[in-house]
């Protein structure tokens, strides 16, 4: 049995011991099925059982506790997050979502104290989509959304996916028989770090997430005409690389001001560009990204019309090819309101956030309603990098609002 | 010796002969002192010796065709270009101003006619910086102003070049003696392709060069902050990427509407971009020429100063490092008349225009008063690149009007 300890403290050191799974030395990388992973995923569910849970691991490979009620068969108030890891990753990302919860029920577990409903814990085997490039393959096997195609997908090393699975003993076969039972579903609650700047910028410890953003992602080239810089006059240039850098500043014009509305243009590059030649050719990536599906799908038709108009009047052409298209999954009401609630029983002020980045509550609202609790990052919000950071005191803080929102937890009748 | 013949035909025909001195099959590229390039070298001095003139070839590798004047030892009017190549480069770059004034002379030669000064026709071996990346090669030799460094650069298989000079029978010791003899050149008159869209924007053959642009060159490099599209709002980025925009923008509209500036950003790269981050780092390099030093350098400081204001108000960082800065070299007042002239003897509309990119006149204007004659591109003005044409009819009218410029000229007193 785990002893009584500071939870912040505990989280820290499970992370720290947590992120020694690594497939390369020196940094933390931990993707899908590798040796480091299944490590991660025995770790895991030693620490389950140490606090007091039945582990069973499914054949997607999600570990699941099952932290039993006050009466057998009792509906499951669900949680968890992700282990597996980007390249060079922090050690925050996914994992503190079910370390966090284990500690809490070590704790309940200590104080023999069990609740109407269980408690399940996931650790889902993959959320971040590096090896076969396709995300959320454990919480959509949970959430009973997993793609079949998706098992014929390569790896760099040319093994399948399905190959990959059956090599680690799990069946891909058998992956319909991941899927959970919505009856037996009350809810799903994420807790998750930021991965952004608000809840730091603000000076808060924690923020109820209101909406997972939808998101509107395309590939454009721009092709204009290549001509010396000497001699091409500013009048007859065709200049595809300022066509992208007007259409860049209109994107972050249009998106700004208007709260949980974003748009990036990540990529940009002038294929083979040379300091004396007129840039013939530009290819850049947008990412637009709102709460609210009509505030979201507003400004991409902007954002296209400008784009449009742009072009025209520089003579130039643009390829313009859609590569995502997600609609926003809200969080349910009832859920932010109990999340609300905990975090006002430590007079902490409440701010909503939609989140901007995907997460396995994405899956999970297939299933069943979702909740995502954010934890403050620190560095600027950095993630999926090294110097991604959060303290041991929020981490508590977190902890200790999990604790009441599922001590005071009501199911939806 | 060359029969009579349509000047312009010939010309184009022999551009087609020695556009086949190529060392990659299937386009042209005739880079310094390669087997290609002695072979143009070869087919230079052949055409020279046909229509009437003596030929040495110095040890810079230049071929120097002399017609003789009404008595020997006369000084000499000089002319040429070069005939080394970019890679995959078009067929009038350069070899134009060689050919052309071959044509000429065997007319004259045809016609037994002598002027009060020998002309001299320099076959350039050096003008693009391909294999050595250093320019101007050919025809700084010949100006007595050649970098003796550079023949400590290697090629990228690693020989320098003054191992290649030596394996081609060159002496690069005696690279010194190459140098003219001021007093005995006249002026440099150079026949060039324009490499931009002027003439044929305005339906005009050819045109008098006012001045080779100088030019200030700069690589930046921004950086901000890394974050994710998702999860950074707006006001908290530090958008490497729209820095540079911000900044491509400022310089398009400060380099506008002023005639003989242009300003360009031929490189631009987020380096390892992806759609869903916004970008940290961006790299882009700055071009800014005008006819005039003042006016150049007068549009450098207004960019420069933007962009601290731009990088300070989006807290981004920049490393600006100047690659390069030329001056305004002018072509001469006395001989741009006396092109003028002739250009008016066939009823022609007089277009002046600067030359933005460089031509060998600039190193040549050390040695002596220099001109230019642009004649019209075809395809949009494109240049450095296989499409790059010019028609037969053109180089007629130009020839024509060299010949009418070297049948009046008048050396100044």
């Amino acid at each position: 049995m785990i002893q009584a300890t500071d939870k912040g403290a505990r989280i820290m050191r499970w992370a720290d011991e947590l992120a020694r799974h690594t497939e390369a030395p020196g940094m933390l990388t931990r993707t899908y099925l590798t040796p480091a992973h299944g490590g991660a995923a025995n770790q895991l569910a030693q620490w389950m059982r140490e606090a007091g849970m039945t582990v069973r691991r499914d054949n997607a490979g999600n570990v699941i506790g099952r932290y039993e009620g006050q009466s057998p068969d009792a509906p499951s108030l669900l949680t968890g997050s992700h282990f597996d890891t980007v390249r060079d990753a922090g050690k925050y990302d996914g994992n503190l979502g079910i370390i966090l919860p284990i500690a809490c029920i070590a704790e309940w577990n200590r104080q023999e104290r069990r609740f109407p409903f269980a408690l399940e814990v996931i650790g889902f085997a993959e959320e971040e989509g590096v090896r076969f490039k396709a995300t959320l393959l454990g919480s959509r096997a949970i959430a009973g959304s997993f793609d079949k195609t998706v098992l014929d997908k390569r790896d760099n090393e040319g093994r399948t996916m399905r190959e990959v699975m059956t090599a680690a003993g799990l069946s891909a076969d058998a992956i319909d028989g991941c899927a959970f039972d919505p009856a037996k579903a009350l809810a799903f609650m994420e807790v998750h770090i930021e991965q952004g700047p608000v809840l730091l910028d603000e000076n808060l410890p924690v923020g109820v997430v209101t909406a997972i953003s939808g998101a509107s992602r395309f590939m454009v080239t721009a092709v204009g005409l290549a001509g010396h810089a000497g001699t091409v006059p500013m009048t007859l240039r065709r200049d595809a690389a300022m066509t992208a850098a007007e259409i860049g500043l209109t994107i972050e014009k249009r998106c700004s001001g208007i709260p949980g509305l974003v748009g990036t243009v990540g990529q940009l590059e002038v294929p083979n560009g040379a300091a004396n030649v007129v840039p013939g050719k530009a290819v850049f990536t947008i990412d637009i990204r709102a709460e609210s599906d009509d505030v979201r799908l507003a400004a991409v038709n902007d954002v296209m019309a400008a784009m449009r108009d742009i072009a025209a009047r520089r003579n130039v052409s643009l390829d313009i090819h859609q590569t995502h298209e997600a609609k926003s999954v809200p969080c349910a009401g009832w859920l932010q309101e109990q999340l609300a609630s905990a975090i006002a029983g430590f007079d902490l002020p409440l701010r909503r956030l939609p989140s901007g980045a995907g997460h396995d509550a994405m899956a999970l609202a297939g299933l069943t309603d979702v909740a995502m609790l954010f934890v403050r990052c620190g560095n600027g919000g950095i993630s999926h990098h090294p110097d991604e950071t959060m303290t041991a005191e929020d981490a508590d803080i977190a902890a200790s609002i999990f604790m009441r929102f599922v001590e005071h937890f009501k199911a939806q009748s």
